[in-house]
């Protein structure tokens, strides 16, 4: 075993080419074993075995600085990075991040889990490097299907600007997640089918040199490419040609389905646990599909990641030319969105909390000063959803919600959210975000809302001295405060579902001040910037008084949701207790 | 005279091509005389007048749709559709907005007014015709300078998937604001070159077809070039070479000067107003190249906009490789600032209040997450900024203020601004960005407080009742409304300098409570999501009564400033007023 005795890059110097193809096949076998017991970012990794070894025999990390983009391919550089143990031993399988991570090592340099950001993070490094008069080279390794992010087609337009040693990787495996959308595809088609010969050629048109390798699979042939740029005094492309998912059969022939996977049977390719219950994806898609056979100007928008909505390759098939992906790419499918409201149609763009962040001027300028009859359902947008540092789903409430002419809705249950949407998709008004709840999907009374009616709260158990306003995912924990202040206070508490997370109702805020002295507020999410706040503010000059429930801003990583829940006495008792202390 | 005769692009029409090259020189000459008394955008719109001609003698608007980028070059169309009056006649000139306008005219389709978005919102018009079987032509009208915006290179990868007719006309004047700076600019130049020719094209690698106008001053060219791709069933570049200023000979000359004037003399060019005093612009400026000289670390950064940091062409060149400017790739510009700072160097980005929210996700991941040291600095944002609905200053409280890890601080003079700028690059600690303070600079005391002892608020005058938290723009108000209440009241109201938009002095806040009963907040932004609303919060179940002052959540158009401070209560004697009310 050679893997066992890598440490560092420079044990990867000291191989020969074959050694270096077993070493590939042992790391292979490696992420093969953790990812069929542990899950995780399988495609892109596979792919990239060889052309890291390459990189690390050529290259003298951490002096030379290896940029990856996303993350997704990142595994074989954590264990040639002194991480192997993460990957050989399954005591250690969460030792490291599934992504790159300068507290876990030297040859790590940023914190990543976005799409496109490695060519202008990369720049910045060699930038600091040439300001400093520095030596030494700077890599970007970033995969086709990021290539279409605006900030990967600024940087590749910026890189030329630099004017000294950039070095970007292209790894492409002819894949984004699922399949990849963009005219650019055209032209890296044309570039494989060509051996990077086409004189037509995206990246000498954005100024830069370039070198093509056809065999991006094949360790001597990278090895003798990178020595050719190694040191190079301008930024250069180096175009590699890979095979997603490379030496599993179920993960070659099916792509988009292995980008990512949970814990499977290595024999089958069979996942170990059944997803075939509904969720709010599935629910979705169903209630779309059904709605674009009835109404041709219903479409579905994604940027690169379909099944968020539902919308796995049958599916896609089904809805025809009323589904676009995009391309990771999610500023063009706000602005398309809003677009195609303009000229009447009526689009739904489905996209996780994390991502949404990429598209925030699109979504103030193009869609809502425009104030275009836009949808967009942000996914996993809560404490329960993504616990990775850069995918953190607690945020888009102050992102989205302080925008002028945004409806962004809280639904508590599948039957809200998907007469939200009815009623969204069927309006022409405004623009409406749906903010659907974290946790499994509950099922609730049937809604005879009119949602039209904006900023029109529910109050769902009419008591007194104590309303407590649960929003989204938290209306069950506004339940079980009540409930907790029955038993223990005898108080007969009024619970209400805001729905609106953009719009106070003033009457009956006002109303509240009759007979209650005491508002809480629970949100799933950050606080600062968030819903509660406005309450406090409404409430700032009377003598109502006001606790905001939701978590604190910070950056978790990796955070266990029990544990963030009571730090942040996000519990019925303790909420009790609380005002309790007010009463 | 043809102008005063062109009611709509059916007037046009009826012109033979040299009574359109009259119409184009009458056109000119109107534009002229309203920039030499009004102001706005100049070069751009000079460059345009025979494309614009060209468009509507060929498509069919409004059935047939131009969308045109950010609008500096939408004055032409307005001219041709209807609105020749705000032209032509001082009396009209405010009847229209600088930028395309649906309100207006039933030939414009969105409000904008940033740049780079034209091609994705075209893209939506074309997908919202094609879902309904409709028919007619899209035409997006981009400036090569706006190409290498994100969200126009997402477009651009885009546009092949629509399968259907688009037509993306770029307007090539070989400048940006300034001049052009990226690859993809290169290749520009090649096309130029070689009439087009050249077999390295980036929009043919973007998988679209491609046809070039070398004299795209001139309307016959145009017109045939035009007819070739109008009902084209496939997305098509028509890229048209102009001279940006084209009629004016010191526009032609100067161009980055001329890209926007205010009003100036005919004669001579010479503006009318004297801009020599001191701003923010030559402050940043003049501190930066003196810190530049004694540490070759420090890098200042601008996205396409760099005299808004006060870098004019002679300071560029002084500056040399320790000023960048990405072109208009705001995204770009954070990550590498972010990229910088991780490898050592001192980066500021400069860049207006409107224009950072393009870069969101940049600042909470690339940047905020990785905790680097970076320091942005925000121009304009401030309801004394910009007034354009486009350009707004006041929301960048809430979009920036609740991103975990940032620093947000609010100077209120120079001498706060220099200290906090000098503290931000000398430290390594986190991300800073510091707001700048509207209306006319203020200097004052000297500054002796480490910004690093985050969040200490300073009480610059002790009193008791009443505190009065002024941040940043409205410290000064806060005074005022502490004067009013001396001499209405008699009351010595307390007033606090927070300096920290980002976090609470939670001691100070505290300490509040022994002898005061009322806290205001006066800021320079609306509300919602805003520094206030933290405050509010944090006395949400004390006795403490909190008033907010701030700008109501809404997209102002062309507001007068003082009517807004009105409405919304920001004037000494109504705070004042009501603060009595509750005392």
């Amino acid at each position: 075993m050679y893997i066992e005795n890598i440490n560092g890059p420079q044990d990867v110097k000291k191989l020969t080419v074959e050694e270096m193809g077993t070493l590939a096949d042992e790391m292979r076998h490696a992420l093969l074993i953790r990812a069929s017991k542990h899950g995780g970012h399988f495609g892109p990794n596979f792919g990239m075995v060889e052309a890291t070894i390459a990189l690390h025999y050529v290259f003298e990390s951490p002096k030379d600085k290896i940029v990856y983009d996303v993350s997704h391919q990142s595994y074989p550089h954590k264990m040639l990075t002194g991480r192997k143990d993460a990957y050989l031993y399954e005591e250690h399988y969460d030792d490291v991040t599934g992504y790159s991570n300068p507290h876990e090592s030297e040859h790590d340099f940023f914190t990543v889990g976005h799409t496109s950001t490695s060519i202008s993070l990369a720049a910045g490094l060699a930038k600091a490097r040439d300001l400093q008069g520095a030596e030494g080279n700077v890599i970007a390794v970033i995969g086709d299907g990021s290539l279409s992010g605006g900030e990967a087609l600024e940087g590749l337009d910026y890189a030329k600007e630099l004017d000294g040693n950039l070095i970007i990787v292209v790894n492409d495996n002819d894949m984004s997640i699922a399949e990849n959308h963009g005219g650019l595809y055209t032209n890296l088609k044309l570039l494989r089918d060509t051996k990077g010969t086409a004189e037509c050629n995206l990246f000498r048109a954005m100024g830069l040199d370039y070198y093509y390798v056809h065999e991006g699979n094949d360790v001597a042939a990278l090895i003798d490419t990178f020595q050719k740029v190694k040191d190079s005094k301008k930024p250069v492309v180096v175009h590699i040609r890979t095979l997603k998912g490379k030496g599993y059969a179920p993960a070659e022939e099916h792509k988009e389905q292995w980008h990512y996977s949970g814990p499977f049977d290595i024999e089958t390719g069979r996942s170990l646990f059944e997803g075939d219950e509904e969720d709010y994806s599935s629910v979705s898609c169903d209630y779309l599909l059904d709605k674009m056979k009835k109404d041709p100007k219903v479409v579905a928008i994604t940027a690169g990641t379909p099944t968020v909505i539902g919308f796995t390759e049958d599916k896609r098939r089904e809805a025809g030319k009323q589904f676009v992906d995009v391309g990771i790419a999610e500023e063009t499918a706000v602005a398309l969105a809003s677009g195609i409201a303009a000229g009447g149609g009526k689009p739904v763009f489905g996209v996780y909390s994390s991502f949404v962040q990429r598209t925030f001027d699109q979504i103030s300028q193009d869609l809502c000063i425009n104030n275009n009859a836009a949808t967009i359902v942000t996914f996993a947008g809560s404490v329960y959803g993504m616990n990775d540092v850069t995918h953190l789903g607690f945020q888009d409430i102050p992102m989205l919600s302080n925008i002028p002419n945004l409806v962004y809705l809280a639904p508590t249950t599948k039957e809200e959210y998907i007469a939200m949407l009815d009623w969204s998709i069927e309006q022409n008004e405004q623009p409406v975000a749906i903010k659907l709840p974290g946790g499994a999907m509950v099922s609730g009374r049937p809604v005879t809302k009119n949602f039209g009616d904006l900023n029109k709260y529910e109050v769902t158990q009419k008591g007194s001295k104590v309303a407590l306003l649960g929003l989204g995912t938290f209306y069950s924990l506004a339940n079980a405060v009540a409930d907790e202040m029955k038993s223990e206070l005898g108080i007969d508490a009024t619970v209400i579902n805001p729905y609106y997370i953009t719009g106070l109702d003033e009457e009956l805020l006002e109303s509240l001040k009759v007979d209650h002295s005491v508002v809480v507020t629970i949100e799933d999410g950050i606080l600062d910037g968030g819903f509660g706040e406005k309450i406090a503010r409404f409430y700032g000059d009377s003598d109502m008084k006001v606790l905001n429930y939701g978590l604190k801003k910070e950056f978790l990583d990796r955070y266990d949701v029990e544990e963030v829940l009571k730090d942040n006495r996000l519990d019925a008792e303790m909420i009790a207790e609380d005002v309790k202390g007010l009463l």
